[in-house]
């Protein structure tokens, strides 16, 4: 087991990981005397987790548990809506406490009926992927789509508890398991390259990991989020550099419908944004390699249909950075490293603005890299 | 002209009111390098409050005037979620600013996108009701309405300026500038009774006051609400106090669908709240009859239809402040005066828990004084 207080600026709470962490939550939510839970999740989390969840919360007050349809199609604020209105009808006050529980779009839907409802009800998170509980349950920001854009509306709000039930991550299908796998390869790159050589040995293609390798990865992810948002809770400055890969990668996400991972689109964004990088004389050769073989070691492999491309760079300039800086006819503004490790800052600011004909070039150039090497391997 | 920096808890923002002020809004907002201004107003709003306002902003960077059909029954999350959609798709990003023209629902409803687009694009108030001017812009509460109950969905958002331009209330209606004047009324007897005897001259039934007054009742707003929000920006302590008679006064807002103002609605909620407090012993018989005195003195005349009863009665108990206290069967939580001046605390909490029976007894005996009253008027 692993527990810690994680603490980004002035906002405190509980990290519980572990094989039966989930009987324990409990003892760390006493003070709210919370008087229902309600759960909320997306229709595809396996049933024993449900199951196992709701009998958790259920020894300490009666609870309900609401469905939303899985997918990032219904991540919007219409399916926030309908769920604030199920809440209400099931009776809720604001002692009522709302349990998230799945990936990172159940966080983040619940995250918002929780921060909407009563303008704030208690929110703790249990995350069942890889993903969610090494990234997305460690951010303040919560957020849902617009047909424009990923993320465009959205809110901070800080959770009252963490519980990590380590077995729920073992159930996932590889490609979740290594969705979550790209997260921690971000944080090697992006803030702590320093532990490239130990972690280049610990990682597997086929991501099976024993329990205390999941639970390690996840510590490690929360010390590299930490090093970040602990002086930057709202990732306005350094803290963005967790948006690395994120210009790109959210335009494949969106572009993808599901086809890749979350994590898988954000990696091919890295791979983008290192090759803009090293273009810029940010990142040596040798560094945009590095990613390469990491994400090989993780077993990533992206390809895009030829007909995304205008897609994605479409979305592209929808990205949710707009305005961090002024704007700049033909660039967009993204997240680069200077040397692995540290945030490139351009004139003060933690964005730098590309033209975007180098990102399309650098779309074009990553993905004929893998087409390359993929042909040369079958 | 009357200007002031608000201060409520660690949340600052200038108040500008007068003549002209708009003019200067510019000088306010200059570290916030505004790239263009969004106006979000209710269709509504006269024409001429709508062009000077964008003329002004005009004058600063583009801007584009946004609208939405007036009323409780569109302040919702649908109407949000579509303004949201529209600003998008005109181009905002995070140098947007949104500017809330309007009433209380316009300043929620553009709040509640201004909060949620980008997690947060910066808020300009621009009231142009005296009710919003001296009550809703003074809050950090932002909410909408679930069909369930009022304000149910919400959060809390600070503005960057609030800036009223008197000569925009006086092109008010009677009734919305009564409005107004019934949350003064709610000032004086829940926060500064002291007060009383100098307001109760100036007070008139026709609601009709020079742009000076105007200003004082403004100014005197100001000192009210910070009396009790600059140590709790929440209003979950001392600042609960600005809720009186919004228990069974929303109840009846829900119910009479915009017969009677917000203002004369939370009226009928303090005479209610000032009997069931006299029958707990808690005011005096002179201190319910202050209630009656002042509001006969702005003109206040409410007369509930019979078959209202029921539905106000059903309204009451799924009020928002459920879950601030323990759960009681048939009750309903309230905020209650222990004499003028001082909210009543029951048990450590803020919120007193009343039968639902005296709740009902209270709303009759409130209408059949006015019925009696009326009836020898006429």
């Amino acid at each position: 087991m692993f527990h810690t207080i994680i603490q980004f600026g002035d906002h405190r709470y509980p990290f519980m990981t572990g094989v039966g962490v989930l009987a324990e939550a409990g003892n760390y939510v006493q003070e709210l005397h919370i008087h229902q839970y309600m759960i909320i999740t997306d229709e595809h989390t396996p049933d024993h987790i449900v199951k196992e969840t709701e009998a958790a919360f259920g020894r300490l007050a009666p609870v309900r548990v609401l469905t939303f349809q899985p997918g990032e199609e219904w991540k919007n604020l219409s399916t926030v809506h309908e769920l604030c209105k199920q809440v209400i009808d099931l009776g809720a006050d604001r002692r009522t406490a709302i349990v998230a529980l799945g990936g990172g779009v159940s966080g983040n839907v619940a995250g918002m009926v929780a921060g909407l409802l009563f303008r704030g009800l208690p929110l703790i998170h249990v995350p069942t992927t890889l993903m969610s509980a090494s990234d997305s349950v460690l951010s303040l920001k919560q957020a849902v789509n617009l047909t424009q854009g990923k993320n465009l509306v959205g809110m901070f709000y800080t959770p009252k508890l963490i519980c990590v039930e380590l077995p729920f991550l073992q159930s996932l299908a590889e490609r979740d398991l290594r969705s979550g796998m790209c997260e921690l390869v971000k944080n090697l790159l992006a803030i702590c390259p320093e532990r490239i050589n130990e972690y280049r040995r610990k990682l597997r293609p086929n991501n099976q990991y024993e329990l205390d390798e999941l639970q390690q990865f996840i510590a490690f992810c929360i010390e590299a989020k930490t090093k970040v948002m602990a002086d930057d809770p709202y990732e306005k400055k350094d803290g963005l550099v967790l948006e690395y890969g994120h210009t790109i990668g959210h335009a494949l996400e969106l572009t993808c419908k599901g086809k890749y991972t979350h994590g898988e689109c954000i990696s091919f964004g890295m791979l983008c944004a290192a090759y803009i990088s090293q273009r810029l004389g940010l990142l040596t050769a040798e560094e945009t390699a590095m990613h390469h073989e990491l994400l090989e070691r993780i077993g990533y492999q992206v390809e895009l249909e030829p007909e995304w491309l205008p897609i994605i760079e479409q979305y592209v300039q929808n990205d949710n950075k707009r305005g961090y800086r002024e704007r700049r006819p033909g660039c967009t503004g993204m997240v680069l490293l200077n040397g692995l490790g540290t945030i490139h800052r351009e004139d003060d600011a933690w964005i730098t603005m590309v033209d975007n004909s180098l990102i399309s070039e650098a779309i074009r150039s990553v993905q004929e890299r893998r087409a390359i090497m993929h042909g040369s391997r079958t």
